[in-house]
């Protein structure tokens, strides 16, 4: 049985919080909080006692701690708990800053504790399923990887102000998909972005839609699309052109359901919310963590995968402010 | 170069014509129709002349006839026709009575030339491509046919009067898809039908929605399901479940383009009336008839099979109104 | 919060558990089975004790009881146990003899405790959706129903042997989504059945392939297709036809990956079992009963109409044999 | 009756023939070709005659050419015909060189007769439907574009070597589509290329697989996808992200059958080859020239359209080779 203290008790740190304590392996022992009332009513909710995360890093009893911090507390969080002998899954960015995540990359190197990050989409069904037909040489040698990537509506104003940015941010998770499917870094990166979901997000210096292309040393390309706001639901789609064909990942609906009229056939939405959307992945990527940990398996998803997928998102940023290709510097 | 005569100028006459003179192996010759203005603008249109029925038949210059003439007089004119060494493709059905088409099929049972009946669905790719499935055993031994038919909408009220009713007008397309992808009579014919669509319907002693089942003597069984009246399009589908899977032809849409909103997903309606619908069905039936004259090949459909169908329309009319099973009186 | 005791420590039982436990207003108390073991191990798992059926019915601080146990035990424990005072949520069907359900539901009339009967799909997502939108209008008035319900592969042929037949074991539940999504009983049932999948099935005088017909007072139609056969999948779908329009509910499938070779375009297959299937539904289902129990909220499957679905089943076994539509015996 | 020379008789130039000699409103008098056999026999078939290039454009009698030669002579023979008087419908692209296509648009720019460029893509019905669909404002403001197109297999080598390279023989389609979508020139074009499907490809100096990206003045984004090679067959798609909605338009597949086995799910395939695929837009754009001619109807297509696509492929193929963001050059 493993045993978890849960940093954090915001919006995703309430959806770990579930899957940690219905896992069967798996104990929520103690939740922090800088709100101390979240931490409290969270750990209430699954019978587990409020602390700080001093407390909870110090108690002797605990395993593993999930990460679900703000951001800018990742990497030192990082660090203190592996020191403290804890595994570790943390929410994705490990940073806002590469040379920070590489600090950290270099401190736990020797850590004889696992490290996962939490890329949750590697655990979607779907996308796990192209990754294995891949592998198992279903469509021949891939050639060319396209990811769609909307979100349903922009986060308020204040939030990407803080945020490091859309390729920070948002499209980080495509540059891990990218990553994990291709199972190589890229040797260039090619942006353009745009504000036009929202002028307020340009002069906030970000962008809402992008567009970014990725190539790589044996010729295969990836292009991957974001936007900030697609008013039908949470788009996640993904395929796979290959020397033997295409595979395609679309979209969860929300039901079944179509109904034709004079007017034409209509049929669900994609599931709105990535909560609704990646709720299978998130309780598979918890259990590849506690496999991880009390069973050795391999960590699926490591920090020198976190930091590739920052590196990525360092390009891009650059390289949408330039119009240059840039090199990802790693 | 087969050498045609068309016997009826009317709307099914008009979709023949442009295939028979759109053939590079048959020319249409002349045209006949009780409207001669009919006749002539039609034969005008192709290069051909305007005639008499009488005419065409006695013409020794003419190979092969077309009867798309009302439903009373395609017994006598297939006689006629055959008598007159002509071969025949007519439009389906053979008639409305069940005796009167007996007494036609013994009367050209010696005849020497073809003897065709337009069940123009078998010709459609996609129910042609499950008959080939099925007959490549992809997927096993077939248990469970089912048939849905829809019309957009249920024709004027004084074509129902004269149209020996939905069975025998409408189902019995139907009646021979069945055959056509079983293979075999069934042994017994259930119908239930209902005049829900139109109360005028049932005053005039028809139906306007039927179901109506068949079993076989080796236990396999098929459903067909009718409507007058599908707001949404032409619903032209079928599936045939097996041993060892199931084959669905789906409908054919006006156009790939779908439509994401807030309100949902909207995407093509069914092509809308049997003439976008079956297009193609229409022109491979004129080429298999083409092929059977000038070549020698197997009639796809003969006169037999449109006999058979009406055999089961005349037993799920008795059905339908006696609430009894019926042995199909063939 | 509701303290259940749960009756019956089987498959369906163990699902039945993880709703219970899991529900937030809920709590699993006890177990019986007449394995003891199994009742004990059910229990642990969940923090509950093991007991016996007259133990848990004798336990004033149980509120409710789930009954899963065997069929023919069904109306003696809805009767003893709403005798005792416990709300009933009751596992499909309430008997195989229709007149020991009639009593039953005689018995409990005046019962002051919510009975209600498990039928599953009511709370499938999809086809509550339907239901919605029939109420609501969107297809103007409903008259065509549509059922597909086929198994992956028949079940043992000793379970087939008591089941009742697959009329009142599989049709049952098809027979209670004509009655929730039409609202009314049919005034006659025709059926045709075939032992085609397994003739030991037609032996064991059971049939494994089924149509039924249904037809109501106002001329609207149903129609039921069953296969105890389907080897891609549990294929669930329902089509309603309306004045104004078709609404469908296709079946849920593994996933949404696709493969496109130069063999043809591949992808998922419906969701294997009715576990997996119909997990949402069952969940909604205990979530509906705890609502009916604590809040007074309506009773969403009555006895009343567990027993009239069971009087389709009856009549369409009748009709099966006999050839003959029957008139439900209600 | 427009009167029509056909100059080439290649494999385009048949699929011209059939529609110019089967359109109610013109004729087919003459058929030009480098080899006199090939133009001997497509006359024939059409009941039109064989001539020299310079005899049709000398025939008074002949109102339009439809130039289906090689693409080295598409810019002389624009301008004599046009100094001949003929209206002209030229196939795409207007020339290899920018510079040359150019000058032709300098030289027929005070002709008096329509000059159309054959773009075919645009009369796809599919395509025609989403450029209806977003004038309408069915999804708001247009954001971002996405172009998918890739051919069953790669040419020839001997045609890669004298095509100009992918992005003005291929992708020159896709920007059109993006200039008929988007109703505007881009501010710069990005490409990256590769060679992956055959070295060969590369070493002939050309690539097989490219991703470009299209920025606006206004923000919009376009990302044109190719590959010379997608075994499944002829992958046509595109979709359109705008503040309200998005707007796809999917393949158009081979049939509607499916086939559900304990293996999975198996559907057609997209149509194979482009003829197939776009049949009807040839025949749409033939009637589009004829209204233009006959009716003095807008000319959808003009040759500075032509010129248009032919300046972002040229600079497409810059961008590709250094690695920087082009402006195109108009």
């Amino acid at each position: 049985m493993l045993r978890v203290g849960l940093l954090g008790a915001g919006r995703i740190g309430r959806v770990h919080a579930v899957n940690i304590a219905g896992h069967a392996r798996s104990e929520l022992i103690a939740v922090s909080d800088v709100n101390e009332d979240a931490a409290r009513l969270l750990a209430e909710a699954h019978g587990a006692k409020a602390a700080s995360t001093e407390e909870i890093l110090a108690d002797s009893s605990i395993d593993a701690v999930l990460i679900a911090t703000s951001t800018d507390t990742h990497s030192d969080l990082i660090e203190k708990a592996t020191a403290a002998g804890k595994a570790v899954l943390c929410e994705k960015p490990v940073d806002l800053s590469l040379d920070r995540a590489r600090a950290c990359l270099e401190a736990v190197s020797s850590a004889r504790v696992p490290v996962m990050i939490g890329f949750n989409r590697r655990f979607d069904p779907n996308f796990a399923m192209i990754k294995a037909a891949v592998a198992a040489g279903e469509i021949g040698k891939p050639e060319l990887l396209s990811i769609t990537s909307f979100d349903p509506a922009p986060p308020p104003l204040s939030y990407v102000k803080l945020s490091g940015g859309l390729f920070r941010d948002m499209m980080i998770h495509d540059f891990d998909m990218a990553n994990f499917i291709m199972g190589d870094m890229p040797k260039t990166v090619s942006a353009v972005g745009t504000s036009i979901v929202d002028p307020a997000i340009g002069a906030a210096g970000d962008v809402d839609t992008a567009v970014v292309t990725l190539t790589y040393a044996d010729g295969r390309i990836t292009v991957i699309k974001n936007s900030r706001r697609a008013v039908y639901g949470y788009d996640q789609r993904l395929e796979l052109l290959g020397s033997q064909g295409l595979l395609s990942a679309a979209n969860v609906l929300e039901n079944t359901v179509s109904k034709a009229t004079a007017a034409g056939v209509t049929s669900a939405r994609p599931e709105f919310f990535f909560l609704e959307r990646y709720m299978r992945a998130y309780a598979a990527e918890w259990d590849a963590f506690v496999k991880a940990v009390l069973d050795g398996a391999d960590i699926p998803v490591t920090l020198r995968d976190g930091v590739a997928a920052l590196a990525l998102a360092e390009a891009a940023t650059i390289s949408a402010r330039t119009g240059q290709p840039v090199e990802p510097p790693m």
